[in-house]
């Protein structure tokens, strides 16, 4: 999945646009979904609003509606933009067994490393934490859509657990060195983590 | 560390005892920290106030002004409250590096699995992730009280960064497990994690 621009077309005039332009099909519903993955990155859950998510994206509330149904669905589909490309790349789980730790190591490091993807995935931890609501959201699609789908390429017993401790270090690294900012983790090269934190990963995605 | 009863004394009458009563003394002291443990646990972070912990200690919130300066002090003191028997159990660290790791997992686990502990380690969480002020205590309490006390009795090279990196799978497995609470993981009996986790904190702690 690819990242559109928040605004593909060109107005006709200055100002908000009007919700009885052309704002239909594929187009606005990326821009919805990139206009929420920013809205809940800058508010949090609490204060995102399907209102303010559909003025970001330039459309009428009705069309958010449309696509997403209900916050909880708009939640779920910025958690979903911001993790994909940090699970699904073919090059981490396609390559095969062999060194599968270190790149899923290096690939999540990376997202973090970026501040671009990391605000939304600071979002989401912060949503969970504080909203029952979105660890719900969170739950469901991390069991379903990210974990199951690791988990299917894995030749371990019960792979999805495997997947799960794989995750949770992952996690916990990133609250440490980016939330909390204990040192020496928080100002650690990525590379040093990298070399200590693979070798883990490995045992628990290909170790019987 | 032990952990007295809230309201040590009998009271002459019923109600909120009166500030002039004889509230001084490690006895006050050690009911300020219970109660501030308690009301960052219930309330969070942000709605937390030094008048309510006074009030919830049955003191007056000059005198807890006087023993821990400043809100922030406090949440530092509840903190500590809730670690030090998670970390510093001379059972864990004392009996050498043989079995470190599993002891560590076991005991960790143990302090997530009861609810007591549970709620007020949650709060810091949370708290730490909406809330710099609170991030910033954690910081100087994780770094200078629990890390370094932890990586002074490791024989690897950078023990605190080994140290912060077995602390970040145990707080990740802690925030799939109780927070998002993801399947399998969720249910999974303690002694599976254990198992699992044991020989990674065991490296990081041991092997150079």
């Amino acid at each position: 999945m690819t990242t559109p621009p928040p605004s593909p077309k060109p107005r006709r005039g200055p100002g908000r646009p009007r919700a009885d332009e052309a704002e239909q099909g594929p187009g606005a519903q990326e821009r919805i979904r990139v206009a929420a993955r920013a809205e809940f990155a800058a508010r949090g859950y609490d204060k995102t609003s399907v209102r303010g998510i559909a003025k970001a994206a330039g459309v009428d509330p009705a069309l958010v509606h449309h696509y997403f149904g209900s916050k909880d669905e708009l939640f779920a589909a910025a958690i979903e933009l911001s993790m994909e490309p940090a699970l699904f790349v073919p090059a981490i789980l396609g390559a095969g067994p062999d060194g599968i730790g270190e790149r899923l190591a290096r690939y999540f490091l990376g997202i973090w490393e970026n501040p671009v993807s990391r605000a939304p995935l600071l979002a989401v931890m912060r949503s969970a934490l504080t909203h029952e609501a979105a660890a719900k959201v969170l739950r469901g699609l991390i069991l379903r859509r990210v974990l199951e789908r690791v988990a299917a390429d894995l030749n371990v017993p019960e792979p999805t657990f495997r997947a799960e401790l794989a995750a949770s270090h992952m996690i916990g690294i990133a609250m440490l060195r980016y939330v909390v900012q204990v040192e020496p983790l928080a100002s650690a090269d990525p590379e040093e983590i990298v070399a200590l934190v693979a070798p883990t990963l490995q045992r628990y995605l290909t170790e019987e």
